[in-house]
């Protein structure tokens, strides 16, 4: 089996530099790195760290649940999720199970028959009945009645930073513009930070969040046209969201940022070619993705976590909206 | 167990209004869907057709190699692939293989040693040597020396459709802006049909497709500005490329459309929600995912194929940059 010396020989590079592209730290000129792919698939290389965890066993399978992954913030996370079990020698099993909360059972009772060693999950749907204590599972933004824990961003904060930015541009008639989960979720927490902040500045906000399901798009942003006609400032509890109510304030003559100030939540966009560029709270999607298979595959090694909820800092990221 | 009778008398609909929930084909109101979905958690019930093909093996796998799902148009693409292998009782294990070829040898591996039923692929790495005759992959896009079946949009009448298109919004100097991939693929049949239709229109083409990979994309895009200062029209091998051109044209003060007509490729945005809202050559992506897996399906029944290339339609949506 050839090694990363014969690599190294064959690309003419030190080892350190195939390392470094096995790695993919970026730090190595397009021409080695090609060079050194070049060799690894000529010599047939396999890295000795992965090579050492791939042996696929029942246990090395991990199942993330997501409402789709055709959507920005979930194909970020499952990239980085992917990209974490990888180096840790795991195979990603992918469920979409957005309305169809019948197949997040099946990966629990793959789980309960060790057909998978655990799950990571974004659900929405009503799993208490079925997610029993102590099993290997790591929620994300969801809380269970059973003990999962959960890791999030700081939703609470965020919300804070969101009302303190719109008071930045000025805003003094400021809305809350989301949603109410059928289950217990970290999310809520945007409009509470929202809110308590607004109080604290002595200023009024308008909260609307109908109860979820929204079935119906027009209804929901004709609800809140309706109790929202003075604001001058909007925080939407994601992007989407945001970028919807543009769309829909414009055609009433709303234009944004001169009449309502906006700020989104998620930090979707990255590569800067669509417009408008949302002024947003950030969340650390790398960072809650990698944190996430950690913390679960220390309770696959039967390890016991030290916190219920685990927060990650947030950021503003300044846009053309604000 | 519950049966979907036992779920119909709980929610107090007829049986059919269960089905149609459960097969999520939207003619059912949110009201009903709602108690539909209750009496489901409520009763634990598990469709009959899912439970069959439920019986998790080691055949039940497929695995999805992807450059990465942190893509508009592959995360699409692996949200039908996945419910597409669902309603066929199988799994998805993803695999994110950008620049890491030796992830996608793994997959190859696993197949080998019958731990995966068979892998559906878009690769753009050299995996020709991996690749053994008549496994059960089906390649997207991309051409094997072995005979992998491809399933493909029909990119030669996509790029005749560009210039066409084109040349009906008044371009008399058109361009193609793409790259020239290390392995063969359909794609570069896009670059074909568009030169093709100029010829006949008696056109001429700037042509510009520099080898793969990328590596500097201002190094790439200044040398495309050098060769097509005087172009009125260009056919981007796909909409990010598009979107970035756009962005870099108007560094120069170019304006799409005014002085540059753009036409894309993929049809990544659906939500209407983000500009510029590119006109495009729409693929087919529900349909190259489900024709896919059911071709997939049918390798791994032991039956063989009788094309080594599908083309699926596609066709042409306007946008705001013709």
């Amino acid at each position: 089996m050839p090694s990363i010396k014969d690599v190294a020989a064959l690309a003419g590079v030190a080892v350190g530099t195939v390392s470094r592209v096995i790695n993919n730290n970026g730090t190595v000129t397009p021409e080695i790195r090609n060079r050194v792919i070049a060799a690894i698939e000529q010599l047939k290389y396999v890295p000795n760290e992965v090579a050492r965890n791939f042996k696929m066993q029942k246990s090395n399978l991990i199942a993330l649940l997501l409402p789709t992954v055709w959507h920005p913030f979930f194909s970020e996370l499952a990239y980085y999720v992917e990209d974490e079990l990888d180096d840790c020698g795991y195979k990603l099993l992918l469920c979409n199970s957005g309305g169809k909360p019948w197949k997040e059972s099946y990966y629990l009772d793959m789980l309960e028959q060790n057909k998978v060693a655990g799950i990571l999950g974004i659900s929405y749907n009503n799993l208490d009945h079925a997610v029993k204590h102590d099993i290997p599972m790591i929620s994300i933004d969801r809380h269970f009645r059973s003990n999962i824990a959960c890791v999030t961003s700081d939703n609470q904060t965020g919300g804070r930073m969101a009302l303190h930015e719109l008071r930045k541009a000025g805003v003094r008639k400021p809305a809350f513009l989301g949603s109410t989960p059928q289950v217990s979720s970290e999310i809520t927490l945007r409009r509470e930070g929202f809110v308590q902040a607004a109080a604290q500045a002595g200023l009024e906000v308008i909260v609307y969040e109908p109860d979820e399901p929204i079935v119906d798009e027009d209804t929901y942003f004709a609800g809140f046209f309706e109790v929202a006609e003075e604001i001058d400032g909007l925080f939407a509890i994601n992007d989407l969201l945001a970028a919807n109510y543009i769309i829909r304030a414009a055609k009433r003559g709303i234009r944004v940022p001169e009449d309502v100030k906006l700020i989104g939540y998620d930090g979707i966009q990255n590569d800067g070619l669509f417009h408008p560029n949302l002024s947003t709270i950030r969340q650390p999607v790398e960072e809650m993705a990698r944190m996430s298979v950690r913390l679960l595959l220390q309770l696959i090694a039967g390890q016991s976590l030290e916190e219920k909820v685990y927060r990650l800092p947030v950021y503003y990221r300044e846009g053309d909206t604000t």
